[in-house]
């Protein structure tokens, strides 16, 4: 193996350590988040969650604070899952969906449901929600009742990473991610069409 | 006004008070008994929540683990969401679910979401998930991929659900029941026609 082959390698696992330590950091601090107080969750928690040691959740996202407003900021995920023509945007939202979780065992914006019946700070990713998702959607969809259709779109997507969560092993867990775009995607298209 | 008519007044109302004191536990056992973990809840917080005496809870509903078992029970709900024949099962779905929210302020099962991510007792919502809805659901539809359908179905209903919670005042909120019907109905009833 020569010297040029064995750097190569290191450099790169160095960037997948690099990048499954982030998720994981993330994958934790939404648990921690949604599933709790902000006033109860604390970094050294969710190190020990992700496996990490708390300054690196600090070199990678900064304060609590700043944790927080990342796990509360749809603007990432929803840049994935809009991106593709509106024509087009039924199936790459649900194959982006499916995808996210199979192979980065996380949900673009499942979360926001967790914050449902709490008034203290997870009231902030409904609003986030409400900006960056449903108000997005509204200006990206042509035609009538483009604001009940975006709502809609939003509740057909939060459906499907519901019931993916709840079957871990079942239907959909064994399907492949085109089959479930061939019965779910019609429906979202027609939604975003108007 | 007659001693008669002031009699049944009494009575209705009465029977109205029974009702909306039923619901409102409920609504606050449904609240408790997701939002944290079973050791944590008690008859009283839920009495608290729901403006009435402990003592009221035990009479309708028994302990606190009947209550919970109560909570975790989907049967009454999926009773009414599939009362209808196959072909018009959509938007009898969708119609069910909406009046129950804007009526009851309560979702057929929206409150199985909130068990994702708890190992704890919560684990029991999903069982009886599984069961009463993604089971019950399989063995209804016709043809191929029914398990595969069900799980969408179920998807769909959850996400509507939380879409309209995560919405109190968007325009679904405003939108009547057979508008959001005749958008979101037609993609239920082909996963469900197959």
């Amino acid at each position: 193996m020569s010297v040029h082959t064995t750097g190569r390698q290191t450099e790169e696992s160095r960037d997948t350590g690099t990048r499954s330590g982030r998720d994981a950091i993330l994958r934790a601090a939404r648990r921690a988040f949604t599933l709790r107080p902000y006033a109860e969750v604390t970094l050294r928690g969710i190190a020990t969650d992700a496996g990490v040691s708390a300054s690196l959740i600090v070199k990678h996202f900064g304060s609590k604070e700043q944790l927080f407003n990342t796990v509360a900021d749809f603007g990432p995920d929803t840049d994935e899952l809009f991106a593709a023509p509106l024509e087009a945007l039924g199936r790459h939202m649900v194959l982006t969906l499916v995808r996210s979780r199979r192979e980065f065992q996380r949900d673009p914006m499942l979360r926001v449901v967790f914050s449902l019946g709490n008034t203290d700070e997870r009231s902030l990713l409904r609003d986030r929600f409400h900006e960056q998702v449903t108000a997005r959607l509204t200006t990206l969809l042509p035609g009538q009742d483009n604001a009940l259709r975006a709502e809609l779109v939003a509740g057909q997507l939060l459906g499907l990473g519901a019931t993916l969560a709840l079957h871990p092993s079942g239907a959909a867990a064994q399907a492949d991610a085109e089959g479930i775009a061939d019965l779910y995607a019609p429906a979202l298209q027609r939604l975003i069409t108007g």
